[in-house]
């Protein structure tokens, strides 16, 4: 990621500077403590790189960027409550540090400070940016509403699943990039092709996630390895299972799912291996993959997007 | 509030017609049910008034006076979360009829909803619009936070309390005013104008609450009487008497304190009488609501503010 230091290094500084009020403590501490835990800053980066195909200085992208970046850090915030959270990167989340109350009014907070950030641009663009957050927020609630709803279904389609992860966390990454097309004034064509590219790139690294966290190795992914089998949840690999699975085979899995820790991480795993259910996903991934290349064939008609191949490159490359 | 009827019937319609998805059940029924528990729906009725002072039909305010109503709802979904709340308008509250964390998320999405209606006007005003919703709900997240620490606090100043009134609840009405006026293509003087007369309106009306919640009778108020004394709050009343009072009348009120349901209530008062401490706040809402006549007269250098002086009449007749 060397190529894009000076870049995340403007982004980091920039959400560093922000000017929140001193006062009230209580509502701006877990604002500030929260932002500074870190984070990829993938989001924001996908920003400033779209900008910057339409001759957009970083400063120009850099209000945009950050905007999306905090409203992603107040959905965190917001789901960590939800999902009684206790740590975030390895630190306490905010309703543990603080309080669900003092979590409840700082995300919200957050969240409009997100939405002030757009004030940095001209009316048009203005209007533009926050009409494409509005709707990009609503979907991101909608997403994590269905999410919450899959806890208690018996059984989600596979095309529910990928509803869901579109809109819970894929738009965002489209909306990310299409910023950098309206502030670098982009036709409607190239924001389109933008979009896509970042909600397209989003599902494909999403699924990535989902198959590592039960594929991958502790290494490699830098988490512990089989958290989804572990807490039953619902993801690709669970649900391609269930619709390939014949009887028997569902029967050891509810066998296995009553069990605890690693025998029930290898037993699971051996089941999703024998139904070659990982393939099937790799598959389903390979679709989003490959409409992400061909956005991004799009947007060499721009410029030549070298440096966006060295940051696929390198999402691509969380191994298994 | 009969010649204000068509208005409120017109902003009813407007709010119950609103194109919410129709999914997620657990998302959108939340939202459809808190706003249809009514309210008085005093902001918006201000926005469409403000607005008709400059010759806007009511059509032309409706979006931006659902955006006031449906960001207010949105506060007092989060904080019936806040303050535990079981009942709103006598009805189970969000987190009660459902779960705090569907509360949590149909409190977001509404809040976005609220920044979504302001879409409906152009690109100028548009930004103009939701700059002073960004500004406003900044400010009314700051208030909240102050009233939620002020609980913790052995002491308040009568002048941290007034800032808090004016950021939890007044800055709403101010804004909710200068909408019209922007939507009215306004000068900036008299947008400046109806905030301050909305502000000052709201300062001298959340006074009047305070005063009434201890002062008032069931039958005016319309609900029961001494709820803050019962729970404590530090309310307008209770600073100034901490203010005046001294070390036998502070010991009284311990005792008093120590007491519960109406003999708590009646000790309090009588000491709240004795120390002239009505009198006292009668004096400070008397400044606000002067402020608020003063900002009246420079409106009526634009029209004649007769429904005006008719709404206020109503709302100052609110007896003890």
């Amino acid at each position: 990621m060397k190529a894009f230091e000076s870049r995340l290094v403007a982004i980091e500084t920039y959400l560093k500077g922000h000017p929140y009020p001193q006062e009230p403590a209580h509502l701006y501490d877990p604002i500030r403590y929260f932002m500074a835990l870190g984070g990829k800053r993938i989001r924001p980066l996908f920003t400033v790189l779209c900008a910057e195909l339409f001759r957009q200085p970083i400063a120009a992208s850099l209000p945009a960027a950050a905007a999306i970046e905090m409203f992603h850090n107040f959905t965190l915030i917001h789901d960590d409550i939800m999902d009684q959270a206790p740590k975030r990167r390895n630190l306490p989340t905010v309703h543990e540090q603080w309080n669900s109350n003092i979590a409840i009014l700082s995300g919200d907070a957050l969240m409009i400070h997100a939405f002030k950030e757009l004030e940095a641009y001209d009316a048009i663009k203005y209007q533009r940016l926050s009409s494409l957050l509005n709707k990009t927020a609503i979907e991101v609630c909608i997403g994590q509403q269905m999410d919450m709803d899959f806890e208690q279904l018996s059984t989600v389609s596979q095309e529910d699943y990928l509803s869901m992860i579109r809109l819970k966390t894929s738009v965002l990454l489209g909306c990310a990039c299409a910023f950098g097309g309206i502030i670098g004034d982009a036709t409607e064509q190239q924001i389109n092709t933008l979009y896509g590219f970042g909600e397209q790139l989003g599902i494909a690294f999403q699924i990535q996630d989902d198959l590592l966290d039960t594929f991958g190795t502790e290494d490699a992914v830098g988490k512990q390895i089989g958290g989804d089998i572990l807490c039953d949840k619902k993801t690709l690999l669970y649900i391609a299972f269930h619709e390939r699975a014949d009887k028997r085979e569902k029967a050891l899995f509810e066998q296995y799912r009553g069990m605890t820790g690693e025998e029930k991480i290898a037993g699971i795993k051996q089941l999703y291996w024998d139904a070659n259910v990982l393939d099937h996903c790799k598959s389903i991934q390979e679709v989003h993959w490959k409409n992400t290349l061909g956005y991004l064939d799009e947007m060499r008609t721009v410029s030549d997007c070298g440096l966006f191949q060295e940051l696929l490159q390198f999402i691509v490359h969380r191994n298994y």
